[in-house]
């Protein structure tokens, strides 16, 4: 469909001529490498090479090359670490990638307004660890947090496995400086906790999936680093024990920061890859808990270890010190590792259901891995909702990788049929877009008349999400 | 400007009689007692006689009202119990009032998924005492409590003196059953705690002031009741001293449910005119800890009572029953009532601020005061920001009203000027619409184009807001 059914164009070399004179000539590449590396992201399914790639420095750049490419309609995929996961930012059509790494300046740390501005291609990490010494974090918490940058966290309304506490990205986005297809410059949002003044155009942005405008900077909320924090792991003999162990705690009234799931599966990959040796059981659990107060937290553990201990937990751990704390917590990051080790090409299933469709939610994974003969894995922040599920192929171009497709496509549609979404944090990019219409039915009409509204030409992101 | 030059039309007969076919006669009403109790809100600024007034039952009503309503070209206006207080349901053009009151049932609590189904016109007392015996709450909490409506928190986001901790109406709302102006009926958004699927229609939503489309359904995300709660009252002899207590304590990372500032003039309007005697002193703060854990509450109080002394505060309260408790509580909520003993004709200001900006801000308001001769109070949820005030005039129509609105017109300007907001959570209604071009700048024409796309005839509030 590129250039040409779609009504796209290719960058003319006046036009490349334009953004190096904009932008200066070492922010410009068509370099085969840099188009390259450019052309996909952590989503495997797709790789498009784009035209042209290139790297603003300032707002007021960002909105020349938009203004260039909106009067000659040229596509725009905006484009951060490349850590997404379902191809949100992969330039289907071609045109210009706007890489946002040399926008990578922490501003401004306001450690009495709970407040830093940033630019869109501060690392998550790099972030957090400015904000340490202040006594401050930002509690969003993708896995791909050692180079995920913020633009591309706010583009995807990512989160991970403290939301079940702190919630998600669109929880702390106050205002941003946002550039629109046009070219128009303009600021959104105020630098306050809660407002009522008009639209919220500001969490519109925040999930759009670079489709509607081009954020340049962004000031967020953060919260103080928790006084004391406390990790409790626990293993089960059966899936549901484990699984109805979370609503118990939830019912409790406990407010834990994670409530991680792992299967036999992962626990023995895990336990084969990396350097930590877990107990082999059909489930764990990993709860961490945050509190102000030493004896606050102790309680919330004691009474978790009852729970976990009358729902039938076989083995539970209390670590007396922070390096057994960490030994539980390099498990759990051990597992993708371990999963990609395992096969070349796994699947990645990311979806979110109602707390009490859990368990038939986990279930129906397997029932599915069952059905279409593909091995597949549950994990993922379950407390929350949001299950994850690995499948197990034998390879891009297999006939397992098509079975793995399948299968997680009606788990998909499960969540979606059982109130739950498509996405709970990895985003429709090009994976999910066919799931948009069960989702949203007429919503998605809606939606498609806001895009255009802001994006008349369809110039940015053509292909995805919407 | 009415039925004329906006191009909008009163209601015919025969549209009066097509509204009593649809919804049947006892629901229709032109009664010139229902058409005045139907033409305020709690906004003392003006009345606006709608033509009609109408109390659906159902979502397919409302949608045969709008339709009706859209092809005539006849404004709608959306009505919960009218205690807002900028005047966002005010019939400034006439024509119908929706009035949400007949859907008023709770549809659905589901404990284990935290959820549940409300319609609009559901009290939110009423509502939070249905969820009580299930352990939940909805927390969100406006001092109009005892009467307002669902339908109207969302429609203004609406939030209270728990939102430091808890968040704002904006925060708990997963999905909605929406009537566009059209008529056309959608769902919006998914029953799950985050999810990362296209634009946040959601959230575009609440906060709109039901000038793009009216909530027939909401469900609401819940918490579960702290089981462990506690007070703390400090009295001190400057407002430095009680504003700059308030950083202190949030630097420290405790993480109070409630910061309530009341100065001198409201602690002694409450002595005088409610039956809780207070000590007087420059100003008071209230704060309340919630928690799993009565030791974590009980270390969060101590270390607070430790930073108010350390601050100056020269007399601490530590109620030691829930009685005592809620003495100080009853003092809170006696405040509004004692103003409006003191004067007929209070002004109620609303403003966010950055937290560094607190005290200069409330500085602020004292130094407008005497510039413009008016007597102010300054009360409100300083924890995050909220500086609530109160002009004491001397009627409607003196020269002291006057010179209040500018007063707090000015205080407004200031606010918007320090990174902070025109409103909090009272919103903007008929009050606060010159202020939204200082807030948004050019944001404000791409929120009139959003307007236009949900509501091309501008038949939904039309006067209010944008």
């Amino acid at each position: 469909m590129r250039n040409g059914l779609s009504g796209y164009n290719k960058p003319s070399s006046s036009d490349l001529d334009g953004l190096r004179r904009v932008l200066g000539p070492q922010d410009v590449s068509t370099d085969r490498y840099d188009l390259l590396t450019n052309a996909f992201d952590a989503y495997p399914g797709e790789l498009h090479l784009p035209d042209v790639v290139v790297w603003p420095e300032t707002a007021e750049e960002v909105s020349l090359v938009l203004r260039l490419a909106n009067e000659k309609r040229i596509p725009v995929y905006v484009r951060g670490a490349g850590t997404g996961l379902a191809g949100a930012c992969v330039p289907v059509y071609g045109g210009i990638v706007i890489n946002t790494m040399k926008m990578n300046r922490i501003l401004d740390v306001r450690p009495l307004d709970l407040q830093v501005d940033v630019q869109p291609g501060v690392i998550y990490d790099q972030l957090n660890a400015h904000l340490a010494p202040y006594g401050l974090f930002f509690p969003p918490d993708p896995g791909s947090s050692k180079s995920c940058t913020i633009g591309g966290m706010i583009a995807n309304n990512a989160s991970g496995l403290r939301a079940v506490r702190y919630g998600v990205t669109r929880d702390y986005v106050l205002s941003m400086e946002l550039v629109l297809p046009s070219g128009e410059l303009l600021r959104v949002g105020a630098n306050v906790f809660k407002s009522s003044v008009g639209y919220d155009v500001v969490r519109l942005i925040v999930g759009s999936e670079g489709t509607l405008g081009v954020i340049t900077n962004a000031t967020l909320r953060l919260r103080k680093l928790p006084r004391h924090r406390s990790t409790v792991a626990a293993y089960f003999d059966s899936i549901e024990g484990g699984v109805s162990v979370i609503n118990a705690i939830r019912q409790e009234g406990l407010d834990p920061a994670a409530i991680e799931f792992l299967d036999r599966i992962h626990i023995e990959l895990i336990s084969k890859h990396s350097n930590v040796l877990l107990p082999t059981h059909e489930c764990m659990l990993i709860l961490e808990f945050h509190g102000y107060s030493a004896n606050g937290v102790a309680d919330e553990v004691k009474t978790a270890a009852e729970i976990l201990k009358e729902s039938g937990s076989v083995q539970i751990e209390l670590p007396k010190s922070s390096q057994e704390e960490q030994r539980i917590w390099d498990a759990r990051k051990a597992m993708y590792p371990s999963v990609t080790r395992a096969t070349k090409a796994p699947i990645t299933g990311d979806i979110i259901v109602p707390l009490s469709k859990l368990y038939d939610t986990v279930q129906k994974a397997y029932d599915l891995g069952k059905r279409y003969g593909v091995v597949v894995g549950v994990a993922g922040h379950l407390g929350d909702g949001n299950v994850h599920t690995n499948w197990f192929t034998e390879g891009r171009d297999t006939d397992s990788w098509l079975r793995a497709m399948k299968a997680n496509s009606e788990l998909v549609d499960y969540a979606i049929s059982v109130g739950g979404a498509a996405s709970a944090e990895h985003g429709i990019g090009i994976e999910k877009k066919d799931f948009m219409r069960t989702q949203h039915g007429e919503g998605l009409e809606l939606m498609r008349r806001i895009k255009a509204l802001f994006d008349p030409e369809g110039i940015l992101n053509p292909g995805v999400m919407i």
